[in-house]
């Protein structure tokens, strides 16, 4: 955790927080916090809130005990530059649906959809790890990490043929569309610029009539040589090579 | 899975091993598998093996039941291409030291060096991960994943000094030293051709002091901008950068 997020609830003065849940436990346990000690703190925002504005600063412990971090905070930076990058994905499990979560925010993605597909399997969309307060955690988690304040949307898409014909189709027409495939004709792009989708399929991959279907709408797949990563590597080291 | 791994002990007859740990587990359960039915098989190997040869192929189900899974084997393909990428990193806590031999694996790492510092946790160095048994088995399950089969080896070094000023010296006499690092003065660069020694830190980052040496060794320390990522997101983001 290298930011204590903040609620708009946690204000207790203008310029003051109380923290009681796993910040607080956080603060005691492993950042060893005293009174006069001072923290980077950030006050979460949805994502497109306007003004955007200064949402990152310093709190200084005023009192720390094991019923309450009371914190002043003066926010003065803002957060930093998302990616204009999309993450699609084939809704995983949910170990790797938490770890696409954190490291996906923890890059600056900012809209993550979630979609079904032939190997993926159904039961993935009862999981608990879909429920808002879950896929926030998650994302929280990422933002803390990054020192980021932006909460990212995630969409999900429980039907795959409305998801790449409708849902995808006006992204299409402004943003190149990759689709991260072992089967894929081209090797994966460096150092894109600007708004992009990003697909990345199941464990297993796409079915050929997935792939096919993607390659008739036109979009690009696109390879990273001959060694098959785990969803939540390959989300990563694709992100590392285009960012 | 998307190739099972055989050890030398495993075969039965020239071309047939008779498999009853957990790969068997996996080839009832996830695979289905059944007589007749054919699946990609790979026979491990120690790094620098002489000959290089075809340790690749494909296994024909003779027979299966819950005590054991009969295949008739042909090697006939070499591994994937390995990294040239030494990975150094500093010895994480058990779980992320997991999935760094995982992911660093199938990214298609063969040497991870880990070393102390002032940030890593002295027992880290006690912990049960560190056996050369659970060593090998989390790189067996990235070398499954990324259909390849050649072990990588594991140094553990738990002095910071003798580490980077010893150990790393006659590598930085032939190939370049990259230490990512949050601080760093340049961008991460891309695509890297040929040897390399990726230096990771420990969750928190250097200390002044480390980093000072690193410094005047020569090393370079290089950032990927503002977000600070975890250290099993910042391997896997630089590898995809580099790779």
């Amino acid at each position: 955790m290298n930011l204590i997020s903040l609620e708009p609830s946690d204000f207790v003065a203008d310029d003051q927080v109380m923290l009681r849940d796993r910040r607080l436990e956080h603060a005691r346990k492993h950042l060893g916090l005293a009174p006069g000690d001072r923290v980077r703190v950030g006050l979460l925002e949805p994502l497109g809130a306007e003004p955007p504005s200064a949402q990152i600063g310093e709190g200084e412990v005023l009192a720390i005990d094991r019923e309450g971090l009371l914190l002043r905070v003066r926010l003065s930076e803002p957060p930093p530059p998302a990616s204009p990058i999309i993450l699609a994905i084939a809704l995983p499990r949910p170990p790797t649906l938490d770890k696409v979560l954190q490291h996906g925010t923890a890059m600056g993605i900012k809209r993550f959809l979630f979609f079904h597909t032939r190997r993926t399997e159904k039961s993935y969309w009862q999981a608990s790890a879909l429920e808002p307060a879950a896929l926030r955690h998650a994302m929280v988690l990422g933002l803390e990490q990054a020192r980021d304040t932006v909460v990212p949307e995630v969409e999900l898409h429980p039907r795959f043929l409305p998801f790449v014909e409708d849902r995808l189709a006006p992204l299409r027409a402004s943003m190149p569309v990759l689709v991260g495939d072992p089967e894929g004709a081209e090797a994966c792009p460096r150092a894109h610029e600007g708004p992009l989708v990003l697909v990345i399929g199941p464990e297993g991959g796409f079915v050929e009539f997935e792939r096919e279907r993607l390659r008739e709408l036109g979009d690009r797949l696109v390879h990273l040589g001959p060694r098959i990563l785990r969803v939540e590597a390959a989300v990563i080291a694709i992100l590392g090579r285009l960012g």
